[in-house]
């Protein structure tokens, strides 16, 4: 764009479509099923968003699935900044909030004022998980990269040595949002657990 | 899975979200902008749902931005069957419509009945553009190529040697969706002109 383009809202709201298409260039620790490459965390974005449309009626509670979706596709935003954080890195976690929170600043801050906050104000209720609709949007979050995992043969879990209780623990926010997908999540463990995928 | 678990509606869903996980490598004519690598088809899919909630105050018309979303989050799932189509191939563009409606039916097929007809519907509204939110979304679809190749110094375009009159001709749906899109998407095209990147 033009240097000397007025600094309207557009402008600004560009500069945010710009920026946060390097979010397809942050790599997260799933592969995809043919265990060439990471997926990405634009990818992972699209698909929780398309589970949470396909699979609305399994959440617990009543949700309105336009904003579980919206918040689903802005959750990894701040990773532009603040990159993947492994989920069984228990030191990188714990600083993982703070980092977070300052990519979220920079980020959101981007955007005109009040789509700026409105924005903000999304992905803290995510973060928080008061909420059904963050509570659900959380549980997909979190079942996609089993779900993933599972289909790629448990590659990505061999290759770690991740233990079934580091899965089993992770896996409990799902119960909150979904029961039905907790069940599933449950069988998809103890069946890797049984082929050897999990120590 | 298991190979002998009851084949339930969840089923069906989680069938549909393992086939659709093929989007990921479904690779499109745009470059990421350090020009390592094409775009795939469902990260761009998340980009420009992340724009019709960003920009959403630009459409022409009166639009319900959940439902732009949702159209857009699934308007390149055919491609998991029937692939990219270039926006420049005159001869490919002929049998694509053909070729996506039997990827449709299969695809959407693999959802249970009623879910499967809703999402048919909702990606031949997305394709037929006679509703505002069909004209905004595809607006939007061809707004963010432009922009991204825009953002990459036109490597996409030099490469291959497109033509002004070509961005021009395909932007021209952008102005049914949104003129202040079609506005900045002549600013693009004219200083991508001027700088060489278009012949």
């Amino acid at each position: 764009m033009s240097e000397h383009a007025p600094i309207t809202g557009l402008s600004r709201q560009l500069g945010f479509i710009r920026e946060i298409n390097a979010l397809k260039n942050i790599l997260r620790k799933s592969l995809m099923p043919d265990s060439e490459r990471f997926e990405n965390s634009a990818e992972h974005s699209w698909h929780v968003a398309m589970m949470a449309d396909v699979l609305s009626e399994h959440a617990n509670e009543t949700i309105d699935v336009g904003r579980v979706i919206r918040m689903l596709l802005i959750h990894d935003i701040v990773e532009v900044d603040a990159g993947d954080t492994d989920l069984y890195d228990a030191q990188g976690r714990v600083e993982q909030h703070d980092r977070e929170a300052r990519a979220a600043r920079r980020l959101f801050g981007l955007l005109p004022e009040q789509q700026a906050s409105e924005f903000r104000a999304l992905w803290d209720e995510f973060e928080e998980r008061k909420t059904a609709d963050a509570r659900f949007a959380k549980a997909l979050d979190r079942f996609q990269p089993l779900f993933l995992n599972f289909q790629g043969g448990g590659v990505a879990w061999i290759r770690r040595g991740i233990r079934r209780d580091q899965v089993s623990d992770a896996s409990g926010v799902i119960a909150d949002g979904s029961m039905s997908l907790w069940h599933e999540a449950q069988r998809l463990i103890t069946e890797a657990h049984e082929r050897g995928w999990l120590v």
